[in-house]
């Protein structure tokens, strides 16, 4: 017995009004390759580190973190990335922008990428910075830590946003982190106005609770003035963006500011809230969280290929639920297997 | 209740003979980052590949098998470094011999082994063959298929050998994929010929099936001539030594010719012949089979690791199942968790 629920029209993301999209979704993100290594608790405090969150680091406190922790292995990721990867698994059609440097992380990263479907034509950086690289350490708990050298993702600029590709995108998808190289907001903004222009949607998720912190007025201009349409939240970033610790404040002030808002909830799922409508979804059980790494990216694959693909906002985040729970079952923030064929499993039928 | 079975002199081993070893192994072998990818059984058919096997390729091949390749994850391999790193992660004194050149693999190679306290001094290649990189898909079942480009470890030489540090070494272990590359094989030699001046012990994997038929009177020849004391194969490996289908015919053949043989029986288990005995211990099940890269490789870290410290045959080849049945459990070749933990928790008492 399949799974089939009412689809949301499709003049919803107003496709009626535009030729039919070459892409389901464009994936905008710092393109990086994570290095992933288990650690202790007391790992975090001895390096200073803050559980859970992401920080930035330069060369030198990258090689010095590097240093100190233990065996390794390599994955690629970067957040916008994962998503990317993710829609790919699902059998959607996705494209990708993201600088690496013309070296052999970059060349990881875009063998990996490419592997899974993903359209991707950022041309590489020559001569500067190396491939960007995030330190995760993995704790007992599954919880990870990351510290991200951003190395050649500072290079990413107006210049890198093919205007074709995301006028044929049906969504543009954008990570809050690009706030943090100079100049890749002035490229996210640039997409979202093209995107825009050829009736598109444009997507963002706010990335990190620091992130928000840094960047919260930005995130709320680009909301209030119609920058961008759909927004990824978890509980912690919304309190962030809204200085309050109270819930139902922070969602009322979300469903005012942006479209369509997706805010997960972790062990207790997702919601949605879209205008007057609000969607609650409970998540599946996983066995063992072995490293949640990439998470929340992969509940925005979910979200996000259900959505350009007219799905109602109940099965969006039920696929973006299945996806996480793939993603957080095995160490690195890839998929180990075929979400299509795992949501196919599960009786989706898409 | 703790495991607790009689200990083998260390006169068995001589140790009484010589000073007190500085390392309980010394492990030489190509120092290898394996870039591991899953592919369904068609893949292997597709692209030439004969199931369960390494073959040698070039950088053309390498090129054009990474192009087919699927998303994959980078993680530090080499058949005796992988031994190297479960000896360490038993809480043993080890050292490593392996050439890696002087790149980002070869940080990432380095960094990976001395960060589970294997002592790794080997200098790295300046301005030749990149590290060399092992292509392994995963198939369904579980079973892997390498494609090694060997580049930086063909100038591992005699120069390599720190007579010191093998002199040190209770016992110096060298895979039989060492005679691929063409100056590793005197570097083999040479150690072999000093640890034996030192009084120590000397073991080699017999590594697979097709570098057994490549160097079958060379194997042979080593074992019949006493340079090494111990050999570790498994089933399919002993088959092509003595070229024979009947196994009791290939086990008495080995034991004939060499002290210490130890042979892996997969799922049933492992035997030790040495002299007039005979060792066969069954094997604990594994929930379920992912990835068996490294299987061999982590058997004879426990072996090696029991030998050196003096434990009974089947102490050894329970540790060995112990860490066997670790690493396939998971992607990859290096242990997820510290086998010396997961050895106390089973009981035994090291």
């Amino acid at each position: 017995m399949g799974i089939v629920r009412r689809k949301i029209s499709l003049a919803r993301l107003d496709h009626s009004l535009m030729t039919a999209p070459r892409h389901d979704v464009l994936c905008i993100g710092n393109a990086i390759v994570d290095v992933i290594a288990r650690a202790e608790e007391d790992f975090l405090a001895a390096e200073s580190l803050i559980k859970g969150s992401m920080m930035l680091v330069d060369t030198d406190r990258a090689e010095y973190l590097y240093s100190k922790m233990g065996a390794a292995i390599e994955s690629s990721g970067g957040s916008a990335g994962n998503t990317a990867a993710g829609i790919g698994s699902f059998g959607g059609k996705v494209a990708y922008f993201g600088k690496v440097a013309a070296d052999h992380l970059g060349k990881i990263f875009s063998h990996d990428i490419r592997a899974v479907g993903v359209d991707f034509a950022t041309a590489p950086l020559e001569g500067g910075a190396p491939t960007a690289r995030c330190m995760i350490v993995v704790t007992p708990d599954g919880e990870r830590t990351m510290s991200t050298y951003l190395g050649a993702c500072v290079a990413l600029s107006p210049a890198d946003i093919d205007a074709d590709v995301v006028a044929g995108a049906a969504i543009t998808y954008m990570e809050g982190y690009l706030w943090d190289p100079p100049a890749a907001k002035e490229a996210f903004r640039q997409a979202a106005k093209i995107a825009h222009g050829a009736g598109r949607k444009v997507a963002i998720t706010l990335s990190d609770s620091f992130c928000v912190d840094r960047y919260r007025d930005e995130f709320l201009e680009l909301m209030r003035s119609g920058q961008v349409d759909i927004v990824f939240a978890n509980e912690t970033e919304l309190h962030a963006l809204y200085q309050t610790a109270d819930f139902d404040t922070a969602i009322a002030a979300l469903r005012a500011d942006v479209g369509i808002g997706f805010v997960t909830l972790g062990s207790k799922g997702a919601m949605v809230v879209a205008g007057d409508e609000t969607v609650e979804v409970p998540v599946r059980p996983v066995e063992r969280v072995v490293d949640t790494t990439g998470a929340g990216d992969l509940f925005a694959a979910g979200a996000l290929f259900g959505l350009a693909r007219g799905l109602d906002y109940e099965t969006c985040c039920e696929l973006g639920g299945l996806a996480a729970g793939e993603i957080i079952s095995h160490v690195g923030a890839r998929p180990d297997v075929k979400l299509i064929d795992l949501a196919r499993e599960r009786g989706f039928e898409i």
